[in-house]
């Protein structure tokens, strides 16, 4: 497969001038006014698959943000890949911090600077790129659809109902994502778990008013301090979630599976300086690794009540918040929890206040098998490209998109990221290094190979 | 004192001109755009007390706004009452909420609506008619001195070095105070105790910068978590406050001082149902007038961190904070106290997070007998007014300058109020009762000669 870094190296130029067109266009998919640019965006993608070789490809309409699909089927009857990607991107405030502006990408030290020049422009571009080599060189052996959305960065509002209606079109074997990280630049990843999510918002109502914390204060509950006691019994001694029945769906790792998740490298001492904290906190009895990859926690993203301005205004308050999150993992169900979420608050409500929880929203966990057709091929695609095995990654977070793909198109994902940590996503200045872009086509363009021949 | 009842019948209308004179200037202390109206209302003081008879009245200058300061000596012989009040008012926000413009005085159902209908000018102005009447009907027995200043409502940051300047000029021996309420319409009350505050905010640190609560969560401190941890842990299950040394100096009342407190009316179900609770919380084997009146306390008044806007941002916050105040009894030291407080919650802080306390501010409690010369004069003068002998009250609230009077003047204070609960001092369509002017005036004028006569 020397074509395939000669075609790279040949094409380069072309390469980055397209790619720079892409991201020059600020989709950024949370602001309104930014819908053309969405549609822009959309359409500049069509083409860039129709030019590289696709059969047919179009912005197709959804209650939101068009969805790009397009395909090539050489033969109904070979394997089937489903890429998916997104279009748009994430704000770019704090404007001030970047470098140079965010929809003017340039390349300094080996790195592209722009928003979305890793997430997910860059890296859905590899695909693109991946399959230009493929058809142009007559070694494309599957047939291969995209479907790249335009709403990902905002929770994919419109798109499991355009799957449920369009499940005939997007039949295929498996669905191929790049939109996650590697370990570092010379080490290759597949994320195999992603966590799901319950989130709730809890309101808690003491008085029916603010009160005068110094008439009052003493002899009426204030909903601040039995907010924080309500949230501080929300976790026991051992860092586990008291919530009674979260942990009843939970499956416990064997001892070979945890030995083999531990086997990812990891620097708890650079972690730990990186996020200048003296010590780590979590679920007694796992590692750093098992408490962000396979065990479901619990963690307040906000909360507020009474006075929060400067200097010393006294109140007591009538009404406290707090946003709560539960990252799940595989068996548990977001609805489930979410419900036992919330009779377990109000069971701990003391008489004194009301409490009143919203559930803001949910998704599933999803675990993608190692054993598979798909992962050995991609596993092998990427250890010829990067000369080291792929580690199988338990991400933290969550895609929930990724679950809905499986349970609407019977569909596993492969997630395949070139990503670097050092990327910045979602920040300033986030950027994507020319080698992971180029070594990404290529492992890509393996993966296809190797899938192909061993379905 | 058939009289003083005909002379206030007889001159109503040009009180209540005089009254609303003062109501119509906004003097908004807290907000610099309305210095001009505080130098106004001084001297419209000055003015108003010069016609009621004193010998000399001022606006003299302090490091903020001016004190208004008025005396009449008729024979230095003769024992001094010092009245303090003062002229600024609250913020009026919000506007939408009043009935009529709050600087518009006008009187509906026999109430006089304004900002400052009752605290403090309302209240205040009762002294200067009463002192009209004695000095008019030639029947002053004591000399009094005016100290009206312009900063109470934001902590008379000026009053305690002006008093320390003109100590010589303010000796007196009590100072008389109306900036409090009655139990109620018919039933008269002296307020004996205030409590003092200690007001410290804290600051968790947990990573250095605002983390992805997926990629992070379950295995880095989130500072939300461990703050509301460590606000549970300041209470425990029977309501007392945990920092070490709290109660050291608390004087625990004889079981006789605590049967006079509760024999206070006081309504329990409409207490709850005013507020719409189901349930009074606080220190165990406390009344609520007890826990309010004599026993100190902790209450978090403000708390924030994390995303706070709508929906559901996922973030596993770098910073969480609260507002915390404590609520002290006499014997206290506030500055002991705030001390004692940074030391324990500096001591229960976690290995995974970081903590900053700061001290924002405080005052001492204050304790008024009940068996001194004053309070006898007060106890009758009210009594002949309103047929009821007063209510001693402890009340849950803090006026700090009145035991910083102690400390520089070594003058106790008396504080008889005139207003109502219903009143909406600090709220929308605050409103002064006009029985409760005219009584007071009443009752003030009778305490003046009931007091000359029991020196």
């Amino acid at each position: 497969m020397q074509e395939i870094k000669n075609f790279i190296e040949t094409n380069q130029a072309r390469f980055i001038e397209e790619l720079f067109g892409l991201l020059r266009i600020p989709s950024i998919s949370s602001a309104e006014k930014h819908k053309p640019d969405m549609l822009r965006t959309a359409e500049y993608w069509a083409e860039l698959l129709l030019r590289v070789g696709v059969d047919k490809a179009a912005a197709m309409p959804t209650a939101g943000n068009p969805v790009v699909y397009g395909e090539k089927i050489i033969d109904p009857k070979l394997p089937t890949v489903l890429v998916y990607g997104h279009y748009d991107v994430m704000p770019v405030d704090p404007l001030e911090l970047w470098s140079s502006p965010p929809f003017e990408p340039e390349i300094r030290d080996g790195r592209i600077y722009a928003r979305g020049a890793n997430d997910d422009k860059g890296q859905c571009f590899i695909h693109a790129k991946a399959f230009e080599y493929l058809n142009q060189s007559g070694t494309l052996n599957c047939n291969v659809k995209f479907m790249i959305e335009g709403e990902e960065e905002v929770g994919s509002p419109s798109l499991a109902a355009w799957c449920s209606e369009n499940k005939e079109m997007l039949k295929a074997d498996v669905i191929l994502v790049s939109d996650t990280s590697m370990i570092n630049k010379d080490t290759p990843a597949i994320t195999c778990g992603l966590r799901g999510i319950a989130y709730l918002e809890v309101e808690v109502t003491g008085p029916n008013r603010d009160l005068h914390s110094g008439l009052f204060g003493g002899a009426v509950a204030n909903p601040i301090n039995v907010l924080a006691k309500m949230i501080a019994s929300l976790q026991d001694e051992n860092g586990r979630v008291t919530v009674k029945g979260f942990y009843d769906d939970v499956i416990e790792l064997s001892e070979a599976d945890r030995a083999e998740l531990n086997k990812a490298p990891f620097d708890i001492d650079a972690y730990k300086k990186s996020l200048e904290i003296n010590s780590l906190h979590g679920e007694n009895g796992y590692t750093t690794l098992e408490r962000t990859g396979v065990r479901p926690t619990l963690d307040v993203c906000g909360i507020w009540g009474g006075y929060t301005g400067e200097g010393s205004k006294t109140v007591l308050p009538s009404k406290a918040y707090a946003k709560i999150s539960m990252r799940l993992v595989s068996n548990q169900d977001h609805e489930k929890i979410a419900k036992l979420f919330t009779e377990h608050f109000l069971s701990i409500t003391p008489d004194c206040v009301k409490v009143k929880v919203t559930n803001l929203h949910g998704g599933q966990a999803y675990v993608s098998p190692t054993d598979s057709p798909a992962y050995r091929a991609a596993a092998k695609a990427l250890e010829t490209t990067f000369g080291k095995t792929p580690v199988p990654v338990y991400s933290g977070g969550s895609i929930p998109i990724i679950a809905t793909f499986e349970k609407i198109l019977g569909l596993k994902s492969l997630l395949i990221g070139f990503g670097l940590d050092s990327d910045a996503i979602h920040s300033p200045n986030e950027n994507f290094q020319l080698t992971c872009l180029f070594k990404g086509i290529e492992a890509i363009a393996r993966f296809y190979g190797n899938f192909a021949n061993k379905q």
